[in-house]
């Protein structure tokens, strides 16, 4: 049922030097199934992350934040699906803190070298004996080329695995960028999304990576949803190796840092609309931009109403331009000095709304030639400011009860 | 669909001296069906009201607050489904008034006596000539014991009438409550719901029905929620007549006003649950309690994160005890400040999550057990005050899908 998003292949995606891939088969919540990945990270390399602002984070963020904060050189990251180890109290603390110390043991490094993440259900105890014991395997198939492996490796309830690379010139070098996304379902981040890796082989000192990755996940992973639902487990990391052979780059300025910023922010809004392309029962893909607003903020709350709204989601899925339900949602996101009457709306290149009421031009077979397109852009205008903001999201259907009527079963 | 919700009998709907009730069939959207209401209210009675907050509210909104604060004594009310009257503009507005006019001449009463109310499709323009046909013969059926009839008369997708009545004694005598609402779908009100009217023959004091007709609206339809789309049109109004002979209330305070004010409530509560039971969809009616806050505000906030959630809905609609998605959005809800650890989970009365994790004690067949039933309370507390509230929900099935993707064919 994904939207646009074609299986993406092996030979596409780019190796990054300095960076191995290897998955596993751990049985962690059903068998025959990829759902360990071990990434070994060359050492020198910086590593940024962003997670959920969920209160109840689950403990593999919590460890991933002690062991970034140590500062010692992150040289290994794991991850598992089937479990989301949140919920779980001082035993799924234990328990996250033990998958790193055996990780550590088996690579030669320490503990706090090892970021963890896990996604899959919520308060169930992690089986980490399963876990542990499918590390060497994972360490064993470890190859720069395995970026499409290790995207099937996360897969919760996606369809497909997803995954790309480009590169940009810096200082006359190739920088090669790749990246893995998983998530369908629990998807409105706050600060990241629901696993979200991206390595560069450019050298970033730690502060400047760590604005990259902020810049990153506002521009993509920040602007998308599909349920609302912001996750325990949130998480976008940005790995850089530094072995393109381009100067390090030390300063949130410049035309280096400019061309990584972009580049990087670039594919995480690719790897974060595939999130929403593969949402859970999505046949649609909407953009949601909201323009003319005080400020972004603003903006921002009245795209996700707009994409929060279930009467919005199931209209766009029956293809039905009952549009009043967009204006309705403008109505109630909270602006509460909004002047409706300055509110303007057009579905991509159809204005529907004028000056708060029906266009009198609108002609409702032009909203429904529009409302049958597998990807539409939903535009706002508010009349008040030249604040906007862009959020993506996808329709609500019958697939979407299914899937999460049935997803532990 | 509807949740332990028996059809009401006539009979059992007490008329309320000063009140009569009369529907037409005008045609507004579908023929062959009650889509107009007229309430006539007998001089001297007192009304009050509630409405929506929604930015976009619906023209009939604008002209109920305007007729309200002239002051003039109201004598009646007109209801239409079918259509909305929102997003309509400055015709919209004529429209509404053009209303009241056409009633208001019928009835040898001035038009800021007449209170409109609309329900429907926004965006689309009222049938106001179909309308105003239709009001001769909504008042020659009009009659005090047409309650039923009246219920039916303003349904939109609700499955069943939503009808109530009771009595309360006061100074020795027999007060008579009787109301009705509607709604199914784009329910989250805020200050009021999409139409809930209860008429009563006490005697009150206009700042004193106002005092309580917010009080029972904060403790009914503004605690209820379907999808969370609050509507345009909500609306809840009051009615005193005050026919029983019973002594004028005047203050917010005596023995008098609070036995008035606890039927009021106690009735709004019941029709507010109608909807609730009435919900699009819904084969399970959820009590979310949040105890134990700092204050009322945090425990609303959480118990409406969690009656939102696609996810929790889905799992109750799959009878799936899958309840990390419940601690899940009690972690997004936005009290910053969380000690996740104090937090306990309570569904029914087994013991879910304890301290910020699982009960150890917790087994999912007594989980499983309480999913299976129509009816389950979900208790949350936060460990870190003493404030709470109640906030009633349903699931998210196929059928609200269904509903809403069909909603305009």
């Amino acid at each position: 049922m994904a939207v646009n998003l074609p299986l993406p292949q092996a030979e596409n995606l780019n190796p990054v030097a300095g960076v191995e891939l290897g998955w596993a088969e751990a049985g962690i919540r059903k068998a025959n199934r990829k759902d360990v990945l071990v990434v070994r990270v060359a050492e020198g390399s910086t590593v940024a992350g962003v997670f959920t602002r969920n209160r109840f984070c689950a403990a593999p963020v919590q460890v991933c934040r002690e062991h970034l904060a140590a500062g010692k050189g992150i040289r290994a990251l794991v991850v598992n699906t089937g479990n989301a180890n949140a919920g779980t109290g001082q035993l799924g603390l234990a328990n996250a803190r033990a998958t790193c110390d055996a990780l550590a043991a088996k690579l030669g490094i320490t503990t706090d070298q090892v970021l963890p993440f896990s996604t899959g259900v919520i308060l169930e105890q992690l089986p980490v004996d399963r876990l542990v014991a499918a590390l060497p395997a994972a360490i064993a198939n470890a190859r720069p080329d395995n970026w499409l492996a290790a995207a099937e490796s996360i897969m919760t309830t996606d369809t497909q695995p997803k995954a790309a690379s480009r590169t940009v010139q810096i200082d006359g070098k190739t920088v090669t960028l790749s990246g893995i996304s998983k998530g369908a379902g629990m998807i409105r981040p706050n600060m990241a999304t629901m696993l979200g890796f991206i390595a560069t082989d450019a050298t970033v000192a730690q502060p400047v990576l760590q604005a990259l990755v902020s810049h990153a996940a506002d521009h993509s992973f920040n602007s998308i949803t599909i349920d609302g639902d912001t996750s325990t487990n949130d998480s976008f990391v940005l790995i850089a190796t530094g072995k393109s052979g381009a100067a390090t780059i030390e300063r949130t300025e410049g035309a280096a840092f400019e061309a990584l910023r972009d580049a990087v922010t670039a594919l995480a809004q690719e790897l974060a609309q595939m999130i929403v392309r593969d949402g859970e029962g999505a046949t649609k893909l909407m953009t949601i931009r909201v323009e003319g607003g005080k400020d972004v903020a603003e903006c921002r709350q009245i795209a996700y109403a707009v994409a929060h709204s279930p009467l919005v989601k199931t209209a766009f899925y029956a293809s039905d331009p009952n549009l009043g339900r967009i204006l309705a949602a403008v109505g109630y996101a909270g602006v509460d000095d909004l002047d409706v009457d300055r509110v303007n709306l057009w579905l991509d290149d159809v204005w529907v709304a004028r000056d708060g009421g029906r266009n009198p031009d609108y002609l409702e077979e032009d909203g429904q030639r529009v409302m049958k397109q597998a990807e539409i852009t939903v535009r706002i205008a508010l009349g008040r400011g030249q604040a906007e903001a862009t959020v993506w999201t996808c329709d609500l259907s019958h697939d979407y009860v299914s899937i999460n009527a049935d997803y532990r079963s």
